[in-house]
């Protein structure tokens, strides 16, 4: 992780004003490593908290706008060589759309949130409009910055586990146990309501995530899936609680759960993909580790940090092994690959693809599929959905 | 575990003769109390088999046959002070009916080895038998005599997790990952073998025992379910690899996998079940650990020879905490449950139930139910197959 | 783990009566493969207590005995045919050199518990007895039992970790944290009387295991130590807690710690052998794994029962991998052991040393030694206590 | 962790450039928050490759030095508003000294790294300086920045786990196992040389961590030690391992082990401090979870980001509970801590303590203390030798 480049990438916000909790983290992970600054923002879709956010944040006042309409606007009026070279989307996710479909229109590259939108038809739209425009488009699937995700990407890849046969993903939380929505959780409130969250709970808000890591560490399809959605916790508006049984083009089978309602368990993201030759494990909780099970041998656990990891593992890396990185550093790589896309762009030439390594807008609008697909299978009495 | 009784209890064993693995880890578990001893058998389909394996054992000449029927016959014959106590039977699936209802018609007690039998008809017929005669069955179910698997029974009785929501269990192995049968493994040859196996191939080796430990921790009753077993491995005739999607009487939810392809994985039977108040996690491969996460405090670890174990908890247990118990120990605890039951009829007093803690009969009809009901989604279309 | 002999070994216990741990410990080891059997006993030394425990045991009366001596003249009265094949002897410490002086003397196969004896007179007098006799001497540090620990010593001796440069031996528990001896703690109370402990508390108790793990598993020689020996529980007469600094021959450096006052801690003996090709770890609560951290390649874990294990570590294991076995298989893997000797012996042949693998006197005489060099240092001025 | 302050502190750095490793983490530490930016340096004793990696870095030229008295004379004459609030050292040992007594003498507040100095008059001269200038002066003993040994430490102090009796704390690492010294390993050639890294290798690197663990966790004095320092790759000039027995004021007694020697071993820092009341133990490469083993209940396991953590714990967490923090966001609680006590400084306020939480100069005095004391016990027959 170099920390030398030309000069820093300047940046816009939109959403993560004061109460919001992972506008802070986006602005973390861009801090990080020094080669991406805030410069201009419209913080929250109130124009008054929206302002005194910027001012927390030492924002200009003229670039420090009341809603992202005026930020836009401002943008577009200035010279070239001050402008934001990129836009972040952290706000509830029912206002990712006109946000993002109005910078990548614009020809802004844009960062945005997951999930990405709420319909099928906005996310069409979206990779219509960045296809057009050719720009640079991520989303924040942070859990695939990880370096011990893209060691198990490139064990798959490289047929290290053989041919998968099983997939077995959970996402489970705890903190949706109860009825907290309604209360001062900002956090809960907006997720558990339809209107901002969208059609989907937990399986949009965590069961995405689960999603996209399937995705990302097979590149297995999804050909067919049947669910099973729940509002377990009594008044809740949207599912808290998600199975569902998969099955992936070529034959392979997986389960996939993703669950708010395990009372005691934080953030408990995990993996197990098994092919013919082996069988891999990665926890969230514990991301520096991949254990690897190979049929003919004993188990091994790949440790962050370590020579003989793959060149992709090695470059999502900042500190020797044994220093534990954690999310904001995941979150901090998926930038990192944004920032060198764009870098290479304002350099006129193509990107390493092992630096420019990013969920992009494709994997987003899968994401939202997945969800719609999900909430349709819920609601049928057919085992299986098609994709 | 107390070694003091008034004289051993003899026992007769059906399978488990050379080349056999399950019946010398039964003769261990009796073994290691010093309070079962074995007087006679009929150790194999073959009888010459049968016989050497006798000799082995140090059988009696008199008491070590070549088929069921002579045991049987010969040991009605006997006078009561040097009859058997009790029968165990454990051959392949499909000879366990046939014998089983042979020796409890004739007034025998019973142990059998699961799955029961393979239908339902067959069940109904030996719940009946053994209803009529009055008679102690036991069936091995012996995941469920883990000292730490008594203790998260008693949590969820007393109510300590709160109302149960959500319940995953998993039982992978990887073993069958490859083609085996037809080879050197008599393990694997007659598992995957229909005629042998019965209707299900992983469903009924280790679905059986993650249905078995779900019933025995929660209680729960499935309402419906919906399955999806295949068979990966090519060339297979049974299912290696299910998942279920579980809905419980009551409202809670479930996941149940089990999958003997995951190469790498040993014997990986775990449980997670999540009730309002919090959540209880347990793992056969650390089988002296119960982690109890509460919804409201930190994560504990219950562990086997602590004093704040519930009293089953902690008769269920040899050693001193520290002193690993294991695999045994729980085959044992069943055997002990089954002989507080005979050594109470013996003594025509009731028997204290913490000490008759064993899986019955029942327990093992509604694993054959379990397995009926399993394959029978698996064929349908419709999404939820009732109990 | 073979269930086949020609008959079962016959045995007779001294100690090990009512209200006693360890002997019940070793009676269910030998009685879990099915090839030792009690036969007669002196098990207390109050007469009245002995006969009772063996009624409890079920030995006929004419071999149950009210003390040790009477044992051994009426065994020495016995024909060949009818005689014991060895004794086993696990009264507290005080008790084991008079009785296996005399069992050994008068030719008996002997099996002690440890610390072997008080003294290094009693231990030189006891090795010369055996040397004398010719006869089988194993003395039960059990935890060499354990398939791994096999597998370490294995990894050591074929050069897979390199040259030996530091080891780390820790045996911390907590149960005498308090207080708790003069109570009805039988086990406190003979543990803390230098009477019948001998002159070291939990340096002889426990820190004479690590000692015997560390010397199985290196094979390294100490050359000089320095001690830290204190009873910090206030009115204790013994250590209860200590703290070593080793040096070994050819230059390795070593830390051994007992503890007894480790408030919470079960039963925590672990160790962990660095040399100059890799690092080896190993837990007695996680029996079952062995942990190996090679200088140039990922963490491996190797798990008991896998093909890949050496020989020796094949042959301590009883079940399938995954399948857990714990503190009871790995004392009955010295029992095997020692039966196997008696077999060799019987049959006329010289034993299969992969077969014959156990703790022998010397080893016991070791202990003895390392105790008594410890308490010296503790009471020494200088660093360097020689050996 | 707010973001919300009137201005960023400005910092130079001296040392920590091209090639460094620690400075680079003592950057993205300060940069996380994004409350303190870099605006001057002198970051090599190369002038050349001090310029260029201030260029790197977007230092302006005008506070880009090619050497730190230069940066000094600099920053003397700049007006307040422009100058920096305070000065990070992060070059080689051997020149902390000079640096920050200059520093410190001409009225600026310091951060150094550890260890502080070479020696015990250095240390006091440094003290008696910053207690006559009444300035800030923080030691990057990173590892008490984690919000779990925070809590650990108030857990001692709040006598959750009684009177302090044993400490056993290590730092295990693999990375000097090999002689790779005078190659192109610039961390592995200054740390073993003595005229730069000082009297003591492994013991001043690592040792002097784990010393101040122990002092920040337990309060605890030491009142003598008795070191076996080595080096134990052939050829190499200063300590690679390290073990001593510790005794403290009070009664307790301790074990600290260093060394670098351990193959395989990444970054193990473990510490493990047992009361009369219960037992508590933490590993740097798990940092989020505290073990506490009460001596009358279950094991539990506190998490960093639970709300039942005391007041320091929490001020030191970024993230919600399971989102994995990590060795860079230690650090920077450092920072934030020393960056408190500025600010209070700068508003004429006296700090809230439980924000301006960070080693000081005293502690860093300490630590040299530890260091002498160690290499001189080592060189001594006595066992043991008065702090």
């Amino acid at each position: 992780m170099t920390e030398i480049a030309s000069r820093k990438l300047r940046y816009a916000m939109v959403g993560g004003g004061r109460d919001a909790f992972i506008g802070g983290v986006h602005r973390k992970a861009m801090a990080l490593d020094g080669q991406i600054e805030l410069v201009a923002g419209a913080l929250s879709s109130s124009p008054d908290k929206a302002r005194a956010s910027g001012r927390d944040l030492g924002l200009a006042d003229d670039r420090n706008h009341g809603d992202w309409q005026a930020l836009l606007a401002d943008e577009l009026k200035r010279p070239e060589g001050e402008r934001i070279d990129f836009v972040s989307i952290v706000t509830p996710n029912h206002v990712h759309f006109p946000v993002a479909q109005a910078f990548a229109e614009a020809g802004f590259h844009v960062v945005c949130d997951k999930p990405l939108v709420h319909t099928r038809e906005q996310a069409d739209a979206l990779v219509a409009t960045v296809a057009k425009q050719g720009t640079v488009f991520g989303v924040t699937y942070n859990y695939t910055g990880y370096p011990m995700v893209r060691q198990a990407r490139e064990m798959v890849r490289s047929d290290q586990i053989g041919e998968v046969r099983k997939v077995v993903v959970e996402y489970n939380q705890g903190w949706l146990a109860s009825h907290v929505e309604g209360g001062t959780n900002k956090q809960a409130d907006w997720r558990t309501d339809p209107a901002r969250s969208g059609a989907a709970g937990a399986i949009g808000d965590i069961g995405s995530h689960a999603e996209n890591l399937v995705a990302t560490v097979t590149g297995l399809q999804i050909e067919s899936l049947c669910a099973d959605l729940g509002a377990l916790v009594p008044g809740r508006m949207l599912d808290d609680d998600g199975s569902l049984l998969l099955r992936f083009d070529g034959g392979a089978r997986g389960v996939l759960i993703a669950s708010q309602i395990n009372t005691g368990l934080e953030n408990d993201l995990r993996l197990r993909v098994s092919g013919t030759l082996g069988t891999l494990e990665w926890r969230q909780e514990q991301p520096s580790r991949l254990v690897h099970l190979p049929h003919d041998g004993p188990l091994r656990v790949l440790t962050r940090g370590a020579a003989w990891l793959c060149e992709s593992a090695q470059r999502a890396s900042r500190l020797p092994a044994g220093h534990p990185e954690g999310f904001i550093e995941a979150f901090a790589n998926v930038y990192a690959g944004v920032a060198a896309d764009i870098r290479a762009r304002l350099a006129g030439q193509p990107a390493d693809p092992l630096d420019a390594d990013y969920p992009r807008v494709e994997d987003g609008a899968r994401g939202v599929r997945f969800i719609e697909r999900t909430v349709a299978s819920s609601k049928s009495e057919l085992k299986w959905t098609p994709w």
